[in-house]
């Protein structure tokens, strides 16, 4: 067990999980004649992120914590995905960043502190506790809440999607 | 690192901000007069489970990740819970049962063989992969979806509640 095979393979299958509903969700507005802006801008709640912000931040999470495990900086990229094609691109984007780091990379990386601000504060970790309490509950809530916007929109989508890994 | 702290601690923490967002569900009703079962019934669409049930398999998934990396028997509770204070307490049951099991319990659990049944489905893993890829993956996809449907209810919660671990 090492905090490498803990890390960038269960973002990236999960990446390639959201990569698939990506798939099933423009399928489907397309087979209905939906506007697929209805869906990238959909959402819960009025104060809540919309579908294509929740993709942005899953994103985010799991190059972050690729990046910050494996010591290197953190890519900064634009959020300005205005379709599924953009979202497609901006996951193909992550898996790319996220397989390129070398497991060596990740050595001791467990006890590394790590400093990052969120929601306006500044928090510190140890890695271990970086990506066991927040980078991974991050990278899934906001994968589960785009999961859960599609369901609420009705797109036909079951829990084997989301585990499927794109399988 | 080890599959102990990458289990139980994560678990409980998780089962904890919980714990903390049901207390904020069950006095936004009191508050508001609302009838604590139009949110336990709510779900986000009609073939997805409802509040009740997404916080019974949180617990069925913690629990069982726990009894099984540990190799014990998997406690088999009914799901009866009526109200928050039920739910209350079946998350209080589960943290006393992960909290019971010793890390030592857990030596050469990554490696253990792991069969299941989900989804009408058979499945084996080594110990890591389940954790990784079932057991903590499925833990936050009912924890999220829990707190989506309390958002989509216009219960006040925030980023914060769901990782504070009850803090």
């Amino acid at each position: 067990m090492n905090i490498h095979d803990a890390s960038v393979p269960v973002f990236t299958h999960f990446l390639r999980s959201l990569s698939a509903i990506l798939k099933k969700a423009e399928a489907h507005c397309a087979a209905r004649k939906i506007d697929p802006n209805v869906i990238l801008a959909a959402r819960l709640f009025p104060d809540m992120f919309a579908f294509t912000r929740q993709v942005q931040i899953a994103s985010d999470t799991a190059k972050g914590a690729g990046a910050r495990l494996a010591g290197v900086a953190v890519p900064s990229w634009p959020d300005e995905e205005k379709s599924f094609d953009d979202l497609q691109a901006r996951i193909g984007k992550t898996l790319d960043f996220l397989t390129a780091l070398k497991p060596d990379q990740f050595a001791g990386a467990e006890d590394r502190d790590i400093h990052l601000k969120a929601g306006g504060r500044e928090l510190d970790f140890k890695g271990f506790a970086y990506l066991e309490t927040s980078a991974k509950p991050n990278f899934f809530f906001h994968l589960t809440t785009a999961y859960a916007i599609l369901r609420h929109n009705g797109i036909e989508l079951g829990k084997p999607d989301f585990l499927a890994g794109g399988q």
